[in-house]
C-alpha cells in the first residue's frame, strides 16, 4: 500500500526548552522504513489501514507507540506497548491514551500502589491540572483523603477548585517562598506529594512532609528545559520523617493490573466521578506547537492533537 | 542517695564538625534534677544502682537513652527506649547497645525490611566499616548478595575484605571521581544502596543503580558538619529507574520486631557468622574526644566509651 505520509521531524538539537521552530512537517511517499533518526513517536490511537500481521486486521483500533506522522509502520514488540483499544466501551478514542492509558495507569498506580492513601490523609500535586495530576488529585479524594494541588494560572487554580473538587489550590506563581505557602495550606503537614515538577516544589514539600510520608515522583517538568533548578532535598529531613521517595512510571503496572486499574477508572468515569480533562489541537502541523505547550504550561489536562 | 556525678557538659553553641575543645567534664553533687539544657544524651548501657520504680531494681543492667555522666536519673517513659538487658544471654553489655541494639536494628530492619535483599544482588554500603555500615555488609553476605563497601582508611578496606567478608571494597578518598569508581566495581549496576553518608557519594550511587534500586538513608555524615555539599540526586533517574529512596530509623523496628531481629543476629554472632566490631575508649573524660572520631571517621566499629 503506498501513502504519502506527513510527518513531524527534528531540525536540529534542541537545548533547553524546545520552541516550534526546532521542528518541522515533511513528506515521504511510501515511508515504510522509517529513518528511526529522525522520526518523532509518542503515546497515540490510531486506526489500522493495512496489517501483515494475524494479531492486528485492517479497522482495529490501537493505542501505543505511534509516531508525529500521518501513517506509523508498526511492528509488533513488547517494546511498543501497543493494544488493541475497546471501542465497545463506548468511550471517546482519545481517553485510550489519556485517562484509561498511561495518564491514568500513572496517576491510578503512583497514588494507590506505591502512596497507598489513607482516609484523613493530607495530598499535595504539583502540576494539578496537568494530565497526571488532575487525576491523581480526583483519585485521592474518592480516597477520603485532603486534597491540594497547585498550577501556574488563575484558571487552571479554579478548574481544581471549581470543577474538580480540590480542597483547595494556588497558583505556585505567585508564592515567592514556597515553604512557607505550603505550611500555610498544610499545617498538620503533607502525608503524601505526587510530584510531577521536581525542584524546589520538591524540597518545599520535603519540608513540609510528616513522618512516613510518601513521595511518587512521576516527573521534573521544572529541570527539562534547564529553567530551573534541580532539587536538593533535605535527606537528614528524610531520614528523621523516614519518608519514602520512589520514582513511578505506567508501564510497571501494566500489563499485570491494567484490567484492575480500567475496571475502577472506566466505573468512575461512568459515575460522573472523575472529570475528565483534555487540551486538544487540530491537524499534523500544530503537534510542535502542542508539544511546546507541556514546557511552558499552557495545557490544561491531557494535552493532544487530533489528526484525522 | 547522694553520689558525686561527673558530666559532659557542652561549653558553647557548636558551630560545623565538634572538637574537643567544645566539651568539659563537669561534677556535681546530687545531681538528682539534672539541668536539660546543659545535658547530653546518647544510647548507653548501665546498672540499676537505686531504684523508685516497681519495674526496676538495683542490680538491673538497662539499655536506653542515659547521659554522658557517671550517673543517670531516668524516669520511666517512651522516649527513653530503656529495657532491660537479658544478661543471662552472655554477650558482652556492649553488644546491647550495638550489634543488638540500635545498630544491630537499623542495619537489620533497613537491610531487610526496607531492601528485602534477593540473593545474588549488588549492594553497596558506604562508611563500611562503621557501626552501622559493616553489620550491614555482613548481613547482606548472609542473604547471598554481591557487597562492596567503602571507608576512608586502607586499614578499614581491609578489615572489611579480611574479616568481614565483603567481596570488594575501596578508599573513597583516593578516588577522584566516584561515578566512576562505582562503575568500576559495580559493572552491572547496584541493586541495594545503603547509604551513611550522603552528600556526591549518594549521587554516585544513584547515577550507578539498576532499575528497581532501593535506597536506605540511614545517615549523612558528610554534610552533618558542612564539610560535604549536599546531594544533588538526578530525580529524572530516579523516575526512570524508578528507584526508591526511604529514611530509616532504628526504633521504627522497636519493639515490634525486636525480639525477632534479637533472635537472628544473636545466632549469627553465636554462630561465627557476624564479626562484632568495636572501638572502646576509657573514661568519662574521653567521651568528648570519642564523640569527635565519629566526624573524622577515625573510629572503627561501633564506638564506645566504657565508663566503670
Amino acid at each position: 500500500m503506498e501513502v504519502t505520509n506527513r510527518y513531524v521531524a527534528i531540525r536540529h538539537r534542541i537545548e533547553g526548552a524546545p520552541t516550534e521552530a526546532d521542528f518541522e512537517v515533511k513528506e515521504q511517499t511510501t515511508r515504510w522504513s522509517p529513518d528511526s533518526g529522525e522520526r518523532i513517536v509518542s503515546y497515540a490511537v490510531g486506526e489500522v489501514v493495512a496489517s501483515a500481521s494475524p494479531e492486528y486486521a485492517a479497522g482495529d483500533m490501537v493505542a501505543g507507540v505511534l509516531g508525529w506522522e500521518d501513517y506509523t509502520l508498526f511492528k509488533p514488540s513488547p517494546t511498543a506497548h501497543m493494544s488493541k483499544v475497546d471501542a465497545s466501551a463506548g468511550f471517546p478514542l482519545s481517553y485510550h491514551i489519556g485517562v484509561l492509558g498511561t495518564s491514568g495507569m500513572t496517576a491510578y498506580g503512583g497514588l494507590f500502589e506505591v502512596c497507598k492513601p489513607v482516609k484523613g490523609e493530607k495530598v499535595f500535586v504539583s502540576a494539578a491540572a496537568g494530565s497526571i495530576g488532575s487525576l491523581v488529585g480526583q483519585f485521592a479524594k474518592l480516597a477520603g483523603c485532603y486534597v491540594v494541588g497547585c498550577a501556574g494560572t488563575k484558571a487552571k487554580v479554579d478548574l481544581l477548585k471549581d470543577k474538580l473538587g480540590f480542597d483547595d489550590a494556588f497558583n505556585y506563581k505567585e508564592e515567592p517562598d514556597l515553604k512557607s505557602a505550603l505550611k500555610r495550606y498544610f499545617p498538620n503537614g503533607i502525608d503524601i506529594y505526587f510530584d510531577n515538577v521536581g525542584g524546589e516544589m520538591l524540597e518545599a514539600a520535603l519540608a513540609n512532609m510528616n513522618i512516613y510520608g510518601r513521595v511518587a515522583v512521576c516527573g521534573v517538568i521544572s529541570e527539562y528545559t534547564g529553567a530551573g533548578r534541580p532539587a536538593v532535598p533535605d535527606m537528614l529531613g528524610v531520614i528523621y520523617k523516614r519518608i519514602t521517595i520512589r520514582g513511578i512510571y505506567a508501564w510497571d503496572f501494566m500489563p499485570k493490573r491494567f484490567a484492575e486499574f480500567y475496571g475502577v477508572i472506566s466505573d468512575w468515569i461512568r459515575q460522573g466521578k472523575v472529570q475528565v480533562i483534555e487540551d486538544v489541537s487540530d491537524g499534523l502541523e500544530n503537534v510542535p506547537a502542542a508539544f511546546v505547550e507541556l514546557f511552558t504550561g499552557q495545557n490544561v489536562g491531557k494535552k493532544l492533537v487530533k489528526l484525522a
